[in-house]
């Protein structure tokens, strides 16, 4: 089964928002085990959006849209559908009536536009969209499937879950299974290099690396006639992978590195405290991302300037003279320094030059030290990044975290 | 001129990344004032670019591509916009030269895929990349301009901003000029509210809504025949805009609400500390941002527990004991505090509740108060937030800095 997404809306096309519809769409496409060949945008235009859809019916199964389905005279993507498949639109009482309780809870009146969101081409599918006043449809034809969605995500991601998912596993022909793992300590060239056997000879399952937003991931997918075969033939490549990667694996889907470390901490009962300079506060509200985190995180200081550093930290003045603020000693006394402050088991710190000024050449920028206290033991760890001065402070804070992960795991053994 | 963009890539496809270089494009090509009617995607697979080719340049004067560039065998869009054209392809020395001098410098070696990436369709204009190994180009056929760039944004804007925009603008009838205004303090519907009647009788100057990362921003847009007489038409618009919002715009353009407090501190020479509880140092974090914030930023705090609070800040017993940690007594008696520790003559202080659990029906999830210390003066901001826990931390810290740049104001007025 072939699928496409039209995107249709002006803001689209003209850059003025982003089209994450179409990747979501599209992934969600992909783990029903739909082939997914084209994309497109157009504006709410009549005339493109019938070429639209013309293209779209000749190479497609499945075509999906978003947007275009509104109260305004701009919002044409029923209307062009109907007249590209000759079929008169007909007014859904059933909506109507919820688009009208709509308005009346809000002491609003229903006006022209909004009673054209209840008009459907005929024989279509009615969604029921509990979230905004455009209802949805779906349209059979001639085998074919041409499915209208609207616009905002917020309205049109539950309606894709909840009605477009059940309606096209009917029509799949394998069941899909899915395993993300988390990774970090490694660049992603490194991970390949060590990984592209076992890619490269695969079929099923598959394996690729996977952009996320928190970092680099590894995602094996695999196919079969139930659920239960295709997460079977998962756990030897799975196997396979763990033990190649080992510890650059910290989790497994939505598990960020944070909660990772949090959980880490929490169950060993280890009390900490940071203490940051060119973070500023990163590094503590990465941890404070996780919600329980207060039965161990106790104090974060940003010491931004020496003297802050000596006073509240009790770095000692001939440490900072004698080796600079951004040094391993300096990171080591900041580290120590914070956990006798706050009394705790661990004290985690940062000093660096983030830039874009400040470097020179013994010193440059992206020059980053991280000083860990645990128990007694204090250790450091020395970065050299490359980047803006953004770039650095999150890469800074991912290693932080992940250096804290490894001490943490390495400390039990 | 008509221009469409296709993204080339099976990773946007299939919605692993989002497609956020057409959206970058597009909108510039909006700056340019060059008509942009369609956008698609298509996979690495010869016959279905070959047709997008075919398509755009049946309706489009201008084709821009994003992706498919790389060394790999994937990487086709070069070697099938030949073909299509009926061009052969030539090895363009200066590129290889660059190429090898780029793997050469990290002591790898030129393989043949990297050698492929310099050879280019017959009489292209080379597009020099100095961000990558990928060059880019632009092909010129019976008045139609082919523009081939790579897929990673960090390669493709530069070169968008560098190479193609001087290119595209000696084909262009109008001018434009604009103005963004930046603004917080106000929300989208109550600000589009005040400025309707502005933004419906507008068709030269256009003013607009604008999403940007950073927040809310008004977009003046005008043409003209020259710079000079579409920046004149910008001028009445704004002052009419400034004098209904007033100190709700915050800065111009790529100014952020950071920044902009970091310079008011710095012209002031008000030195300034931190006290964070929910937001766990996002707050210094945002402040930190600023490269030349050192000389008046001083320390930050994240005192997450009662006892820090009391131990750092000196915040009395008493008063965590009766009003509780989330009150405007506790917020206040931190941000004098942490002005006292730090000796600076502002101290600002955040306390709330930013769940997802620790909610009660007085102090609810998104009750959230910011203490403010200013050389001698207290004062505090009490907030009701709505959202997850991120979202309220995020929206906190954005409150927390533009409390903190209208009390600066005011103090000085």
């Amino acid at each position: 089964m072939k699928a496409e997404i039209i995107s249709i809306g002006t803001e689209i096309l003209l850059g003025e928002i982003v089209n994450t519809n179409a990747q979501y769409i599209a992934k969600e496409l992909v783990d029903l085990g739909i082939d997914v060949y084209h994309q497109s945008v157009v504006g709410d235009n009549e005339a493109r959006l019938n070429e639209a859809y013309s293209v779209a019916f000749q190479r497609s199964d499945v075509i999906i849209t978003t947007g275009g389905l509104g109260p305004t005279k701009d919002d044409l993507t029923k209307e062009v559908a109907a007249k590209f498949l000759n079929r008169k639109l007909f007014l859904h009482e059933e909506s109507l009536k919820s688009i009208e309780n709509y308005f009346n809870k809000r002491g609003l009146i229903v006006n022209e536009g909004n009673r054209k969101q209840a008009y459907f081409p005929e024989e279509a599918i009615i969604l029921h969209n509990p979230n905004g006043t455009a209802p949805a449809c779906i349209i059979e034809e001639r085998n074919k499937k041409l499915i209208l969605l609207p616009g905002p995500p917020r309205e049109m991601v539950p309606l894709f879950e909840n009605e477009v998912i059940p309606y096209l596993k009917k029509y799949q022909e394998k069941v899909f299974a899915f395993k993300v793992l988390n990774i970090c300590g490694i660049g992603e060239g490194h991970m390949e290099e060590k990984i592209m056997d076992i890619v490269d000879n695969q079929t099923n399952p598959t394996v690729a690396p996977y952009a996320k937003s928190h970092g680099l991931t590894l995602r094996i997918a695999a196919s079969g006639a139930t659920k239960e075969e295709a997460e079977k033939l998962i756990v030897p490549l799975e196997k396979q992978i763990r033990d190649i990667l080992g510890d650059n694996i910290y989790g497994e889907g939505d598990i960020t590195l944070e909660s990772t470390v949090a959980e880490l901490l929490i169950k060993n009962k280890f009390t900490i405290a940071t203490a940051e300079s060119c973070t500023g506060g990163l590094l503590s509200g990465r941890l404070i991302n996780y919600p329980g985190i207060s039965s161990v995180f106790m104090e974060g200081v940003v010491t931004y300037s020496n003297n802050s550093k000596e006073r509240l930290l009790g770095v000692k003045t001939e440490t900072l003279d004698e080796y600079g603020a951004v040094s391993e000693q300096v990171a080591m006394e900041m580290a120590e320094g914070v956990a006798k402050l706050a009394s705790t088991n661990i004290g985690i710190s940062v000093t660096g030059v983030a830039g874009p000024d400040g470097g020179t050449k013994e010193k440059p920028v992206g020059l980053v030290y991280i000083g860990l206290y645990l128990n007694g033991n204090v250790t450091y760890k020395k970065l050299n990044l490359n980047g803006n001065r953004n770039r650095i402070r999150n890469m800074v804070t991912t290693s932080a975290l992940d250096f804290l992960r490894r001490e943490i795991i390495t400390y039990n053994i």
